[in-house]
């Protein structure tokens, strides 16, 4: 009789991904360990390599999700009269100081030095927020204007909750608000 | 007689700091240790902790130094009546396929792990950036309206030239300027 199994192959699946999460958000592509993300699901490293191929694939797999997830930038805002405004309320909310850092956000700024992780990033990022925004928008230059709304929603996040750049932690949100929902605006719908 | 000294403390200093930036460029603030620093500089660690106090003061210094330098975001260019689309093609430029990235760049994306290097960025940003082109712009909200064309920089920066997102490396290169050169020109010139 072989050994009992505690849980079946999706549970153990899920337990790797959940600790790889962890991980990753919590030190970055470089500092999370395959043997550190195993011990997190209560495996063996082995196990995980079985599972997942390599601490890459195991990487996309947990950026993909965090992708797939709740986001802000969906098909209904952007569907909006109001998008930019609305979007800009998002960010804001989002990158505001009582907020928590999104995992999405976290786990980008500590792999920042990675090569390997920003290709991945790159990938699950147009695989996921550029496609969706990019087929919301009408009009012409339709990807450029999307990736510009990305880089903008990027670079709020980076200088506001990451650096915490004071002129933007301690700026009035609703006059942020509005002059970011005035570039988002313009961004969405462009007239050439 | 004492031991003679083959250069100054001018020089030496220089030395250090040149090692530290090489250093910092490529590994971040977390990567680089004082001893590597100490050794491409033909010194002692004791005599990089004698010079500049400890790596924290050292990180600053050499922060401070690449934002003191050439910059985009000059006074000159700030008072042009095209001063987003100016803005934009600098930007455009510098984050293309075949421009080098940039110290300053690398140094904050190989660093962004790092609350310390965050904080020390975050006031040498305030102390440089952020307050030349506040100054530069009148009108309403000037210090939000600096950090949001900041933000705009760093997130382009990050999208086309950290993670080469192929809507941004491929779009042509003049509808790029002229979108992100009125988003520029909108905070530059930004009517309440």
């Amino acid at each position: 009789m072989s050994k009992p199994h505690r849980r079946g192959s999706a549970a153990t699946r899920r337990a790797i991904l959940d600790s790889a999460r962890t991980a990753f958000v919590g030190a970055g592509y470089d500092g999370a360990g395959v043997r550190e993300i195993a011990a997190g699901a209560g495996v063996t490293a082995m196990m995980v390599n079985r599972y997942f191929g390599s601490k890459e694939t195991l990487f996309a797999e947990v950026v993909a999700e965090i992708m797939a997830g709740p986001r802000v930038l969906t098909d209904e805002l952007m569907a909006r009269d109001d998008a930019g405004l609305r979007l800009a309320q998002a960010v804001v909310d989002m990158t505001g100081r009582s907020a928590t850092p999104l995992d999405g956000f976290l786990i980008m700024a500590r792999s920042a030095s990675s090569p390997r992780a920003a290709e991945i990033a790159r990938v699950e990022i147009e695989r996921h927020h550029q496609k969706t925004v990019a087929q919301a928008l009408g009009g012409p230059d339709g990807a450029t204007r999307a990736a510009l709304i990305l880089s903008l929603v990027a670079g709020v996040q980076v200088m506001r909750q990451g650096l915490g750049l004071t002129a933007l932690t301690e700026a009035d949100p609703e006059a942020l608000t509005r002059l970011l929902g005035r570039q988002f605006q313009d961004l969405i719908r462009s007239q050439p």
